[in-house]
């Protein structure tokens, strides 16, 4: 029997002892007792409700009964317990019934949803686009109309995106949308989309679709697109569920993975729907957003990775087979094995290393809604550099952990009652949607790098550089300050190698974006894994210290990253070099 | 609509441009017609028969009816097809109604049945290793019995290795074996037997399971166990089907993948059954043919490579997405797109570097039979050397390339429809049977590397050296021979200074097994690329060379691999220093 169980202690770790956060809340006036009890509720909920539907949901999937979704068993109890413990409305504003905390709450307990149940939590993760959405583009009938629905989860919500013909290239994308009538509000939206997550279910009584379409006479490209809400039911005056609009779901995906989450085509035949956002500017209303949704992406990968490493190193510590060197007994379990060991320690380097990387994200999504525009600036400066290596190199290691997890199982971890190979199912897609790994990778090097000159880089840089003088006498600290002072060092020369490049056609940044992408990943969770053990070596260098073990474990899986991880960040490297050795003419300064 | 084309240009350049396949047959008589001609047949045998039930295996899978396990629909016809062509007794002996061509003729065409249908591949893949440990150790009247029946395919044939609480570490199964009676030879069989492939299916009349179990009496651990021929159907004088045995599949497992094979759990419940080979002798029976059959599970990864590029790449010309930098079209095909490109390019790298090596242990195999005592020791110890790297890499490989490929596809690969998805699920046991990557690992670095102080892989490290002087001043081959000389050089002293540690305990060679094993891996495939490069380059110096783009695809993909791949072995390579300047007291000399 597999369990999960929510890791509190390291979260709480990585909240106050590296990421200070303590601080961080003070600002919205919100105490530590307060937080706690939060993340010790959602940990109960998602272990409770969440995780015991997980196999199960794989197992018997979604099915298309006359034309409508419907969900496995207990799932959409389980949502209902969601909307009654009010967890949709956390960082909703108050003014729509939300309760108006930080959105890194939220972000903080979506682990928890995630390692327990990626595939019901797709049905929730949606809801919060289509709210962002409204907030910041809805006019005041769109937002009274919708908002309190959705901030509730009464309502849930989708992002109509994909097209057959246009996936990571949206400018190709053909629904079309015509002006109905003399309101000049209402559209009637055609068109077919595909890949639709949770495009239609039977867990709420409304499903509010966010849809690109392009108005007549619009530009050809990603110039000529608009926004629209078109919701599966119109809604009355008195805000009830009025007749059936014309969306329908003409079939669901048969997936690798994810089988609980409904994977929908959407058939649009002139529904009715209502623009949001300037007209033409719906790629950017629906990619303002991103830095959230990719954020809820990464942290898909983080929680697959720690999911993963529990069932794994449960596993391995029951498992008896083969005897280890110097044990004496006839048999010994299989975490003694190096090899083993091996695996379980990348799975938590990972996981540990991911979760400090996604708070401090969460905090920049906060500060980037501060009043202080300088800090909100900076906040969202730093979190555009961040968000691509936090999506695209926490989903691949998330995959990578789930396999490693397979490996540990042996042959067990082929089956799929072992439940670690749905793992490994489910957080595939996480490299694929919300922009493939590649997609994170140009992302990260042409308009976050290159872009800029290398300032937010170089501000990054100098900060990791100022941690490193500021701890540079801690006691215990020295291997791992020169490894990373070495890298960082390797990672600011080889980028300004990069922005140096004469490249106006960017194959050559399209040729190494994969390696960069991974080789700054592995720079930054270096970074990550130092500030950790500078939060241990905080209590294990004071004598009174009651908890040495658990901190002695974060030093070995730091000893363990900076051996036998960070270098793969060599390989990267020198992929980039060679590339840039045979193709670029580099204007060295 | 997804198809397989066996790579016929590709298997004869590497068996004739570089593996000197013409000079190895003509010591077997065989004819390079006789070769074409029966390469060409299994060519169209597995595009026809084998790989249009590919998809439907998968969907449909095995069921269990009855206490009798039923195959998906064209199996069992496409098996009788598998027969009537002659297929199963290629490289049998005549004696028994094989062909007599010698064993890599067999793995040659394996590669396509892989290719084409894995799942499907396992029924007649476990009947070989019956045929060879009966040729090998039964008695005239075992072998008269069942050797006919097996060789034709007529019969099929399991290996009955683990039990739920013995996997890797067999010494603890326990199935029993009891006497019956006066007949010395007869044995009771009682127990039961996990994750038997093709345990039970209705392609067959009958199916001969080899049996590893426990007389009375007999050590425990590794050195009391023997091996016994267990047959569903007992075999009646005149050598037809006579009663029942008492052998049943109890379960049949619900896998990630292959689910066209069934995946049994056995139960012999005093199951008579016949001794083969020594009393306590049945690991080391049962393990004679591992080099052959750790072999065909190598192919398996290299084969699920080549399909996974073909998918790829086709599905990689049509796929209209993005702009490509100068290329003036609205939209281009993905293939010209520089990542995606990285990606195909790593397929077949991986693809035909691995398929060279395989053919090169094809040839091991034969000279592993020669009368020349001397070519046939040395033939040994060389596969013995490199079977580990075979099976370890070209299967993480292989399941790699099926990642980048679903990654190529995009969100459409995360759909089963997509077919790539299948080739992940099914190419990842490939990776656990025959001993997980893990247990290869292992058994390089401490049974083929470290027992004989090097002595093999000095003698392989020699033959690279001499093959990169004998080519030396070849036009064009320059940088990749100072590449693999220098990673070679690399090899050898790091592979020395592993030599020299003293660890009696093995935990330092465990700790670092999996890196030394893939950076192995990785130079090995460096040779391979140096001889695909020198025999590309043999044609495109000759002026009059008709085929220039082939070959000079060859060395694009050659110069690929050597900036953008084999520098993943500095990353293996610093791994193997830390742990060894973390732990180690080394005995330099």
């Amino acid at each position: 029997m597999t369990t999960y169980a929510a890791p509190l202690k390291d979260v709480f770790f990585s909240l106050y002892d590296v990421n200070n956060y303590d601080e961080h809340y003070k600002g919205y006036e919100l105490t530590k007792d307060l937080v706690t009890a939060i993340v010790e509720q959602a940990a109960k909920f998602s272990e409770r409700e969440l995780f015991p539907l997980n196999a199960s949901g794989d197992a018997e999937g979604v099915r298309l009964v006359d034309g409508e979704v419907k969900v496995p068993g207990g799932f959409k109890q389980a949502f209902q317990r969601y909307i009654d413990g009010g967890w949709p409305t956390l960082s909703q504003p108050l003014e729509f019934g939300g309760q108006g905390l930080p959105h890194s709450v939220a972000t903080i307990v979506t682990e928890f949803w995630q390692s327990a149940n990626q595939a019901w939590s797709m049905y929730p993760f949606l809801g919060e686009g289509a709210c962002e959405t409204l907030l910041a583009y809805g006019g005041s009938k769109l937002k009274s109309t919708f908002l309190p629905n959705l901030v509730s989860g009464k309502w849930t919500g989708t992002m109509c995106l994909t097209e057959p013909q246009a996936g990571s290239d949206l400018g190709l994308l053909r629904t079309k949308a015509v002006p109905i009538g003399g309101d000049s509000d209402k559209y009637s939206i055609t068109g077919s989309k595909i890949f639709i997550s949770s495009g239609d279910h039977d867990i709420s009584e409304n499903i509010i679709h966010l849809v690109l379409a392009r108005l007549p006479n619009s530009p050809a490209g990603s110039r000529g697109i608009s926004l629209f809400i078109v919701p599966k039911f119109k809604v009355s005056e008195d805000g009830g569920i009025a007749e059936r609009n014309s969306v329908v779901c003409g079939s669901i995906e048969h997936k690798m993975g994810l089988n609980g989450s409904a994977t929908c085509q959407m058939n649009f035949d002139n529904a009715e729907g209502y623009l949001i956002g300037p007209v033409n500017k719906g790629l950017s209303c629906m990619f303002t957003f991103i830095n959230k949704s990719r954020l809820g992406t990464a942290v898909q990968g983080q929680a697959q990775t720690e999911g993963a490493y529990q069932m794994s190193v449960n596993y391995a510590q029951d498992r008896l087979q083969g005897r280890c060197s110097g044990s004496g007994e006839v048999v010994d379990p299989i975490v003694n094995h190096p090899d083993v060991k091996r695996m379980l320690l990348t799975q938590r380097a990972f996981s540990e290393g991911g979760r400090t990387l996604t708070h401090y994200c969460a905090k920049l999504v906060d500060c980037g809604s501060s009043s202080d525009i300088n800090v909100s600036n900076k906040s969202k400066t730093r979190l555009s550099l961040l968000i691509p290596i936090a999506k695209g190199c926490l989903t691949e290691w998330g995959f990578e952990a789930a396999d490693l997890g397979i490996q540990i199982f042996g042959g067990h971890g082929y089956i799929r009652e072992s439940g670690i190979e749905q793992r490994l199912r489910d957080v595939r897609v996480s490299r694929l949607y919300e922009g493939t790994t590649g997609i994170q990778a140009q992302d990260f090097i042409m308009r976050k790098v290159v872009a800029d000159g290398g300032v937010a880089l170089d501000e990054y840089i100098n900060e990791v550089m100022s941690f490193l003088s500021a701890n540079d006498g801690v006691d215990g600290f020295s291997e791992c300050r020169d490894k990373l002072k070495a890298c960082v060092s390797d990672w600011q020369n080889v980028s300004h190698d990069l922005i140096a490049i004469v490249d106006n056609a960017n194959s050559i940044y399209e040729e190494v974006a994969f390696d960069y992408l991974m080789y700054s990943g592995y720079v930054v969770l270096a970074y990550q894994w130092a500030q950790i053990c500078v939060a241990s070596l905080y209590y294990l260098n004071h004598k009174d210290c009651r908890d040495r073990e658990y901190y002695m474990d974060k030093l070995e899986t730091k000893t363990f990253f900076f051996h036998r991880i960070l270098p793969r960040s060599l390989a990267n490297l020198a992929c980039i070099n060679a590339v840039i050795e045979g193709n670029a003419i580099v204007k060295r300064n």
